[in-house]
């Protein structure tokens, strides 16, 4: 079935537009703290949902993902023994989600949707993060949409639909682009339309993720210029 | 006394970044309706600031601008005796706040100024509304930051300080541009800088404003070329 054109491209960050973990890896290795930069970025990532839970549960008040990064900061640098680091390093440490690099075909992709369509992002990272993210990698957003601004992380429907009610429309005229076959799902529910994109070296390239095609989703594309082509763009 | 350079430019928006009054003036009048679209335009925008108060003040519940500006069209369709519009149209003329023109400083002096600082709206326009609208005029936001994130219409103070809170900085280092001096004392009152923007002819050509300095602001700019040329962008 020809999927109808999307008004609106809602895109995931983390993963789907970013490479956090080659960035902090790499962040991580030349800090030479003695650890291993592709151990420390999974630890990172790993502390990031059941963080998020706390506060979905209410266990934790609203908490912006600056400091949820900082409190999983603080635990895993104690866990992997880097006791030395100032105050200030450590903040300048924990702002490295504001400075991840975009994938390869990131730029380029978004640039060529961006000519038909709006294109906001759709992150449980706060503003302020994803602005400062699409400043260090250029990434030309239309608007930029997060949990902080429905004050309910995904995959809370509120976040899905907050998008069709933010622009007035249907929401089948949103389409939520991700990496995460979890995401795309509970956007499905919401009656959102849906593309999912291979991102094989999310975790890095030594442990490649299963990327294969859910036909529940409405597109599968290969990367952001796959996208492009498959919307006419 | 030098301004500390600013981290985040905060826009205004009706008046300062786009040219309400000649925009719709010129739509009403291509649309021969048989009325005067200068005072059309004026009638609409006097509607504004009474609507708004009847939110804040918990008369109307929470409302965005898009169904505002349709409460008072309705009205002065009528004072104005057009009663031949369809629904369909109504609701497109409703949306020529979102495609007001820029002023002709605005992109050039836009696209200096995020060489160097991060540049947002902070609008009572709602999101969709400031979105469709740099995406028809090319407006290169960072970050789109309205009334509808903090669910509180300027001058609320949590507008302003809403800014800082979201870049995690010292209000004093946000800087509100505006072109009304009501705006900028109310951001000044929160601790941000101001810099306030001659727009004479925002109420048309015909009805210059006063656009004397007040030395309480941090800057006086001619418009954004000057704004730039004074930050050093």
């Amino acid at each position: 079935m020809k999927p109808l054109a999307p008004r609106i491209l809602a895109f995931d960050v983390f993963g789907t537009v970013v490479d956090w973990h080659g960035s902090i890896r790499r962040e991580i290795d030349a800090m030479a703290l003695g650890v291993d930069g592709a151990a420390f970025a999974l630890a990172w990532r790993a502390g990031y949902q059941p963080a998020m839970r706390r506060v979905m549960s209410g266990e934790l008040g609203w908490t912006l993902i600056d400091d949820l990064h900082r409190m999983i900061l603080d635990e895993i640098l104690e866990r992997f023994g880097v006791r030395h680091l100032s105050e200030a390093e450590k903040l300048h440490l924990n702002k490295v989600w504001h400075r991840l690099d975009p994938w390869p075909d990131t730029v380029r992709g978004l640039t060529r949707l961006k000519q038909r369509t709006i294109i906001c992002t759709l992150s449980n990272g706060n503003i302020g993060l994803l602005t400062h993210m699409a400043k260090h990698g250029g990434l030309p957003w239309d608007c930029v949409l997060s949990a902080e601004v429905f004050k309910a992380y995904k995959p809370d429907p509120s976040t899905y639909l907050g998008v069709a009610k933010v622009f007035d429309v249907a929401p089948t005229a949103v389409m939520l682009v991700a990496a995460h076959q979890d995401d795309l799902a509970a956007a499905r529910a919401c009656g959102l339309q849906t593309a999912y994109i291979e991102r094989p070296a999310e975790f890095g390239t030594d442990r490649l993720k299963d990327v294969s095609p859910d036909p529940a989703n409405t597109l599968h594309a290969r990367d952001f210029e796959d996208l492009a082509d498959q919307l006419g763009a």
